[in-house]
């Protein structure tokens, strides 16, 4: 870690991290931190930033640490790649204090841990505003183990892991506090929460790949860009029904009261950090029970064909316009 | 690269990325980067903010970039490694334009095109102040080749790579543009550029590792402080003779210009990006010959010996203060 000129505050850090591992030799506190890997490594790096990704009048710092390293973990998890180690670069402005960036750090850890993450370092230096840089690294055996965006084939199925659009009805309610009472909903918090904390789905990401996903991506930027993605990567196209979106618990109640159509809000909301993956035809069914061993569902939403670019239909025959996702834009 | 709204500077900056190369299988574009290392792998992240580290009316954009790398590549210098791939998280302000991002770009794949480094990826978001956040990634054969903080043994020399101050003294030239004039420079270029653009030293350093070094750090900090956290990780202090730091041309011509002791300048004053190693008595003539082949000259300024933390003195007997170096504090 570099100086901020707190080193108090540095040693504080360093104290919370692990002085080595299995997979790290050097930790924390020497001009760079040593790992052995085996294999392929994938490596991701995501940028957050104060206005742009989070407000801090929303999340508590815990919060803003955890969905961050979430977010680079769920593009390891769209890898398929196995756990590895992360280092967090912060950028502190005047008017967040050591309390503050010792529980980001701990919202870091926390996600961690519960990932099977090695925080290995990072750098500590003052900002005018608050940025969170995660470095995310996972390993595989070999570079033939992890998925890519752009090994589809005509025929693959498209699936989805999880539930989508939680994370756009937390982020509409948290813009529009009346729509809670508007939805009668029992529970907003969980629609809430999934947007402050974010998601990763590392496990479900490695099953995948072991169930044979021909191209992976994670749900960021909205289903209908990032199906794009893995489109325009493959020079082919997906058609995606819409109707057979799975949606979560209260998103059709949010949209309902916002006065948008939950199917549009499920496809074109970013940050549910699911995983959208392509499969054999002959792989799906293996793909549903790998998944259904870990507790997530699996969807299947659409087919990969050829053609260029992501189709996304609504019930009603309209195509859907892919919006590119910028969460407080 | 995450999403920034503006796709078209995205792929602008993904024209200049590597597709691959021989150490990186897939590069920008896809959820993350994929590489196979060979043996051990040493990881840096350095975070430099307008501002605090550098300040947007001293440097061009190309600068920023370039320095940023370079302080990442100085970091994998002090560990003895060899060259890797480097990420890249920039945070853009909104007058910080699309063409001053690719200038800064273009700086940053100089420096890395010269020092045999992969642009493997990064990050491209929105934010109030420039930021970028550099991930360093260097290789060895085995984590036994590379040289951490922390093995100094008593008797080893002390020894330091090229010529010190030379960064300190051109921020005082930028600070104080009028000391030009008073120290009656023929060539102060010099002095600012390397406070602008940095420095490393990847091939001092795997030679140094090569020749036996015990213990090695950049310089960032000044040598005071650096040589202290060698003394730190050791468990053993470094006795250091000011009169024999190398000084850069111009160093003492501008120090007394300013009304200070230039060797107090080269101690104390940060960024020279130079490194400083522990050698074996009996491995130092052979530091010098490897270093001699890189034409990078390397002078022996200490000893370590038994005790605490670093000691530097002054030809006339006082014990220099180690002061923590914050550049635009």
């Amino acid at each position: 870690m570099g100086a901020m000129g707190e080193f108090d505050l540095l040693d504080r850090f360093r104290a919370r991290l692990p002085a080595g591992h299995a997979r790290l030799l050097v930790g924390s506190g020497d001009d760079a931190a040593v790992t052995v890997p085996g294999g392929a490594t994938a490596t991701s790096v995501d940028a957050a930033v104060d206005g742009v990704h989070f407000r801090r009048a929303w999340a508590t710092p815990a919060q803003i640490g955890g969905k961050a390293l979430a977010a680079g973990l769920s593009d390891l998890a769209a890898m398929g790649a196995g756990p590895g180690e992360a280092y967090i670069a912060l950028g502190v402005p005047p008017d967040f204090g050591e309390e503050a960036c010792l529980e980001l750090l701990d919202g870091v850890l926390d996600v961690a841990g519960r990932n099977d993450m090695v925080i290995a370092g990072g750098d500590l230096v003052r900002s005018a505003v608050l940025t969170v840089c995660v470095t995310a690294v996972g390993h595989a055996e070999s570079a033939e183990d992890l998925v890519t965006r752009s090994g589809a084939r005509p025929g693959d199925a498209v699936v989805v892991t999880g539930e989508l659009g939680a994370a756009a009805a937390g982020l509409a309610l948290l813009q529009r506090p009346e729509l809670e009472e508007m939805a009668g909903l029992a529970d907003a918090d969980a629609l809430r929460k999934r947007q402050l904390e974010g998601c990763c789905r590392p496990a479900e990401g490695r099953a995948l790949a072991a169930a044979g996903a021909s191209a992976m991506i994670d749900l960021s930027d909205g289903l209908a860009a990032d199906a794009g993605h893995i489109a325009v990567a493959g020079g082919l196209s997906l058609e995606i029904d819409a109707g057979l979106l799975p949606l979560a618990a209260g998103v059709t109640e949010i949209a309902d009261a916002a006065g948008e159509d939950p199917l549009v809000l499920a496809a074109n909301g970013g940050e549910d950090y699911e995983l959208l993956a392509c499969l054999p035809e002959e792989r799906v069914a293996e793909g549903v029970r790998r998944l259904g061993e870990l507790g997530t569902p699996l969807t299947r939403v659409g087919r990969v064909v050829p053609g260029e670019g992501a189709a996304v239909r609504l019930p009603d025959g309209r195509r859907l316009r892919p919006a590119g996702f910028d969460a407080l834009a």
